[in-house]
């Protein structure tokens, strides 16, 4: 009997192919807004709200920069925020195992409450299991956005450029000649994860990225011109970038030398023999603008605490269709940036 | 150090004590609307909608009468149709362990999705993990509800008996002189699942009561009268009745003669020397009821498909807050029903 492969839980193309053949094809795309199931987007709308909902298993559970709480929190954060919709909500579902320190579980708490304090949401309900498997904890967390004055705000901008299909932010929505944003230096999570679990010493200046993206999502939404949002997660910018193009049937054009990198982060993956377009990111999005804000949507994102380091790293352009991502490369090549195969670095979230 | 014990995730006194100790200290109570975080009730409002989320951890994952897919959706839609919220949308979080048979894991997707056309709910989202450990697998769901006009009329009937104070349906609001109904047999789920571990040899005659409650609480709705409602599961009958009794701050007289328990199932407790008040059912739900209302709305739920059993069981009387579940058994005499210590069938949900 065949059985399921860790690949399906990377975020590259076996966890695209897992979820045609297995969940879209079981369940019925009864959609309750614009976006629902069959959209595979970070969440799904209904009435004036979204939702969304995420597993977390990371190992190890504290790491340098935060802990598996703090993830939790900030990931459902995030698939609301790309969204463009406000996190309000959040319900927890913790599963610990038999044993597991009090004292860690406190400071895993402590950590979910102040995340959501950051961005002003708060926990509405829960659930805890306890059972004898050999998991630590695992924090499963949904999240619930609303429709806000920011994101009604862009979308009356984008509006008066184009047509824009859904009353929250797509991520199949990109057209030709708009920008594409990165709002922020790009595997920090992944490597400093690797980092901690190889003892490669990297840990002492390298911390997780892992951050709540609602001010840094709500400053862009203010100048407006949004039109496409993904946050960076599992399979790192290279799945996100040829997600918002496969989706958005376009291809997308990236500068290899605009791209936001620690120069830690970069000595780690080439000593690992790691790609770093593959490695994850839990406080970053990439954003796609109408061409007039895209400056001015990056200054603002620069005036927030997570987004200091934003960049236009790149453009959407004419195409048939395609949905190819094209690295320019700092020597003035062309190379295809194609969509990862597994994960570099396992159970990073 | 000192570890978390399994007992805190078991339904009784333990949990309610974690909850107070670990939860309810760290977490600011925002509520969004009247039943928030510090309710413990079984969902929590936002505007016209409540949502919940539970994690699902049973074993074995496959049981007579249902499976871990089957149990998680039903317990999610039932714990929102105990608000009196029509279920609409599922959020569904799966861990699952790599190595784990394809087969097995489609005829869980199939169960979630026949488990939700039952009710015309849909899944909206969801997210995968793939982990090595020893898991099988987990299935974490978080469910919407929505104010829906069954609601609304029985709001409407209440009130025009006594003042209401949430615009869905809580369990700190019984009143004296009102009704408690359970809408069928106890203790199924706990003891088959039970039957099946031990090799008992009831599994062949019993079967699992996982099912959803929207078509039986509809029922009751469209009568009107009810008050306040819980959903059957962990720590069984007694645990449901306690919560009510404490939380309305009331007490409950209990007619032992009344309460519907399957000849099976009867004998099975009496075998392992287990409470039956104490085993969990998937299926269940326990509903206050202004009395004028009360055979009405049995009447009502007896004609749906999983209410065939249902039976006015017992009725709130004058206190001074004790709180307490007082039974009255077949031979005439009184005995207090404690709240549970902790669950005589563990990983039963």
């Amino acid at each position: 009997m065949k059985g399921i492969s860790s690949e399906i839980g990377a975020g590259g193309q076996p966890m695209q192919r897992f979820l045609r053949e297995f969940i879209l094809t079981t369940f019925k795309d009864k959609k309750l807004g614009g976006i629902g199931l069959s959209n595979l987007d970070d969440s799904a709308d209904f009435g004036e709200y979204v939702i969304t909902i995420d597993g977390h298993t990371v190992q190890p559970i504290f790491f340098p920069g935060g802990d598996i709480g703090r993830l939790a929190i900030c990931g459902t954060i995030n698939d609301l925020s790309v969204m463009g919709a406000e996190p309000v909500a959040v319900a927890s579902s913790l599963i610990i195992q038999t044993g597991f320190p009090e004292e860690n579980l406190r400071t895993i708490l402590e950590s979910m409450s102040k995340a959501l304090e950051e961005v002003g949401a708060s926990l509405l309900c829960g659930d805890t299991k306890v059972v004898d498997d050999p998991i630590d904890i695992y924090v499963t967390t949904a999240g619930i956005g609303r429709y806000n004055q920011h994101l009604e705000k862009n979308l009356g901008v984008v509006r008066s450029y184009r047509e824009y299909p859904y009353n929250f932010i797509g991520d199949n929505t990109l057209l030709p000649g708009e920008k594409i944003i990165v709002t922020g230096t790009i595997g920090d999570h992944g490597i400093s994860l690797m980092s901690l679990r190889e003892n490669l010493g990297f840990e002492t200046s390298l911390r997780s990225d892992v951050n709540p993206l609602w001010p840094v999502v709500k400053s862009a939404l203010r100048v407006g011109g949004v039109t496409a949002m993904k946050d960076v997660t599992r399979g790192g910018l290279s799945m996100v970038l040829n997600e918002l193009a496969a989706k958005s049937g376009v291809n997308i054009h990236i500068y290899e030398e605009k791209i936001p990198v620690r120069r830690e982060v970069r000595a780690a993956t080439e000593m690992l023999g790691l790609n770093i377009y593959e490695i994850a990111c839990e406080g970053k999005a990439v954003i796609g603008v109408l061409e007039p804000f895209a400056k001015q949507v990056v200054r603002a994102i620069r005036g927030t605490k997570y987004g200091g380091e934003a960049e236009i790293i790149g453009e959407v352009v004419e195409t048939s269709g395609e949905g190819h991502v094209i690295l320019k490369t700092r020597v003035g090549g062309e190379t295809l940036l194609d969509p990862p195969m597994g994960d570099p670095v396992p159970r990073v979230c």
